[in-house]
């Protein structure tokens, strides 16, 4: 068990930015994607799974923040050296099978997906290289009910995942509104085009820079600490304060729109944006969704990647902060219209909308709302074994306990009955089975209740009473041993069957 | 909606080996992932997810048909350009993980995992580059009594999927048992280890090229169809009648060891893997599995990979082939005991054992036999839109189903009637809900019930009777819309709730 052999090798690491997942985790994520999967049924979505990787001309280049192709993805190459790419979305490889499918799929084409997803970028605190997304997306449609759909899906699932309502906001804004400001900051047409990318650039980073970096990466340019500087987009005066009020929520009980609307009255692009806004507004109310879903034109995520409405699902509780200040969880997904994805493979436009879950970012929420505790499952009643030549003995026990539905295992290592405990301990066990040679001459079994053995072991008055009313360790008939460990595990898992 | 774009597009298409997977293919194996999971647990296994890929020098060459370091394996460079290698199995990052936290674990550590994994192999019909396997390990002990619970672990899960005893075989054997066989063969000693290599890799191609070839590889040597000649291992005509006796099943109600136990007499090893294989039996005989677990010296696939006792899970039914012919449709997992594995990391021999299920070739097997059905939900009821004016009302009746926890939608496309029924058909939907202005001011709405519909179509006996029992339309007070939609379903699925 101690053999040496050769020294060259290599450490055993994870890579940079990834993560095991252990236990309690992936047991409360199994619970939160079936939450999540009974809400997307519901709607009416059907599953697809699609592969790992695509042929990265597939895939194409559809992150929001990269500036050159690919950049962002993890890449390989196959046998006949073309070119592959780990999925880092669930939208891009729903654009191929939706190309590749087009004809015999139903219009609209309404799916939902869950998976890893891969990101090459820099990892961070709780900013990892793997991690897994849910989404839904309607293919095939102009309709903003489907819009407005979206962002009802995204309530309901927050509050199947036990976020209570007040907790959350779901918020709908629409790229065309930004157009039209773009248009009345005087940046419309062909020629203008490099400008308005800048801009949406900038505003996309309104979180990292807040509003002054924002002004000035449309202004003149932005010096950042490390010393490089960014060229703005050389906006004048009026038209960087045109967009600061399309950037800056509205007070509360204001009109987010009262500045805006002034702006917007010769834009017909803004116009439009602006008509499909009420239109969601409508269906939300109609579908009594008022005080869960909201129209905010200061939603700015994605508005470089979206091409109508985009929304975002918020989280509005705070929690306490590692350095003890109050901070609010935010963003846990978004989504929004996509006109542009199937185009590029087939040549026609096909109108599409989504929403997508960060499931990994949700469950930390949940577990600072207290919400994700289901990950607790007791650990395995443990078969000890007193005398390794009757491990047949043992093995059969164990296995009627299994048969029985008990989780159960006889211990299978070769240490004595300290290191078996410590195991039992160590696995969770509720309590462990013990029949050494005098309990067998008696047809007996000894079942050692190890949760009431830590209270007791805990309790310093002496409760004699109480003690003997529920001992730790008691002898039972073998033929009843199912039916007593059963009794065992009602006892301090009343809610499990 | 058909604006063309520029021309120079990429493909829509799948990479080679790679497929997509649809709902009720997802829904089935969603249903067997819960029913393997439920077995795995109740043997006391503890769920680990490890990310889909490794340093490549972490996950080492361990496929066992590879000849050169990491051939099959898909692999790319982070911006370090240190080489990183998507998982092929789920052994190696178990192995990675184990060495990386070995202190802290219980000792066994038993665990179970399940997921895609990657192989860079040339794809054939029913072979992909990306599969899913469902695996359980324990880690950290010599005792045989861990072979021989994943011998029942295999039975009990491939039961619980609903495969009928006696349709399926768990078999045994032990690479001691060929160690032993290959030194009463006149091959032992570190100056024959690359003739047993060769040995070891002749009988693993005997599904492939059958006894005739394997015994060429054993002798001469071996020229194939295309012309090319592998070198045998070169054993006398005696060596390869002991290997023979190991390689050939025994017939039906003999000693499969008559002749084998001969041959071993003299070897240390060989007496080893006989007494191992004893030990086995004799617990899964204890333990009542006897008619589904067997000894069996014939398994030879994976021996040059374990070193102890090797498992493999056979579906011992005939289906009829593409050609009509009946075929078995044979292994669907194997495992067995590898202890070098966290060797490689820590210098350290941790004797472990495994089990691997294939999921999607078992999948096929259940398919086969029947049992893979419950792939089949009900498609969403869809709302009609008969008044693009009052999408508002009609996104309130659906939103009004859903929060009855009916699966339903609002159709979402702008075509007419006759678009929004074939819609209603290609989803598969139980009914569909009309309400033109008629309905509405009434107060009423219609429901239409398409699965009697299809039925009353069918029927060509004009059974009026029938048909007014049970209309295929009919109205009902909006007030009334969920209960109502609610007994449909209940006509149609009995079973749901």
């Amino acid at each position: 068990m101690a053999k040496k052999i050769k020294d060259n090798r290599p450490g055993a690491r994870l890579p940079k930015g990834l993560r095991d997942i252990e236990a309690a985790e992936i047991r409360a994520q199994n619970a939160m994607l079936a939450s999540i999967r009974k809400v997307y049924e519901n709607y009416g979505f059907e599953p697809l799974e699609t592969p790992a990787f695509e042929y990265t001309d597939a895939l194409g280049k559809f992150l929001p923040d990269s500036d050159r192709p690919n950049e962002g993805v993890f890449s390989l190459q196959d046998e006949d050296e073309q070119w592959l790419s780990l999925r880092y979305d669930m939208t891009a490889p729903l654009a191929r099978y939706v190309a590749e499918n087009f004809d015999r799929l139903p219009k609209p084409f309404r799916r939902y997906a869950t998976g890893p997803v891969w990101r090459n970028e820099k990892p961070g605190p709780g900013r990892f290289r793997q991690f897994t997304q849910f989404d839904a997306d309607t293919v095939g449609t102009e309709s903003v009910a489907a819009d407005a759909e979206m962002c009802m899906l995204a309530a309901d699932t927050l509050e199947a995942l036990g976020v209570p309502r007040g907790n959350f906001l779901i918020k709908v804004n629409n790229r065309k509104v930004l157009d039209g400001i773009m248009e009345a900051a005087g940046i419309a047409g062909e020629e203008n085009a490099g400008r308005r990318l800048t801009v949406l650039r900038a505003i996309d980073k309104l979180d990292r820079l807040g509003l002054a970096g924002v002004e000035q990466l449309l202004g003149e340019g932005r010096l950042d600490e490390s010393g490089d500087y960014t060229k703005g987009a050389g906006l004048s005066k009026d038209a960087i304060s045109a967009i600061r009020a399309f950037v800056v929520p509205a007070k509360d009980g204001q009109d987010p729109f009262a500045e805006l609307d002034g702006l917007l009255k010769n834009s017909e692009i803004g116009q439009e944006g602006r008509a499909e806004l009420a239109q969601i507004a409508e269906l939300i109310s109609a579908a009594g969704y008022s005080d869960r879903v909201k129209i905010d034109p200061s939603v700015v995520r994605g508005l470089e990647y979206y091409t109508g409405p985009v929304f975002e699902a918020e989280l509005t509780f705070e929690v306490t902060g590692d350095d003890g200040k109050p901070v609010r969880f935010g963003s846990v997904g978004g989504g929004g219209r996509y006109d542009d994805l199937v185009a590029r493979f087939t040549g026609k436009t096909v109108p599409a909308t989504g929403f997508s879950l960060g499931v990994s970012r949700l469950q930390a929420a949940l577990n600072a709302l207290g919400r994700g505790a289901e990950g607790d499952v007791p650990g395995p009643v443990v078969v000890l074994v007193m005398d390794r030549d009757r491990l047949s003995d043992y093995q059969a026990l164990t296995q009627r306990l299994r048969s029985a539905g008990i989780r159960a295992e006889m211990y299978l290592g070769t240490s004595g009955m300290k290191a078996q405990m410590k195991y039992a301990d160590k696995r969770g066990s509720p309590c462990v089975v013990i029949q050494g040679s005098d309990e067998r001459e008696k047809g007996e079994v000894q079942i050692k209740d190890l949760i009431e053995g830590a209270l007791a072991a805990q309790s310093i008055a002496d409760n004699k009473e109480w003690k003997e009313a529920r001992p730790a360790q008691f002898s039972v008939s073998e033929v009843a041993l199912e039916e007593e460990v059963r009794k065992v595990l009602a006892r301090h898992f009343p809610q499990s069957d």
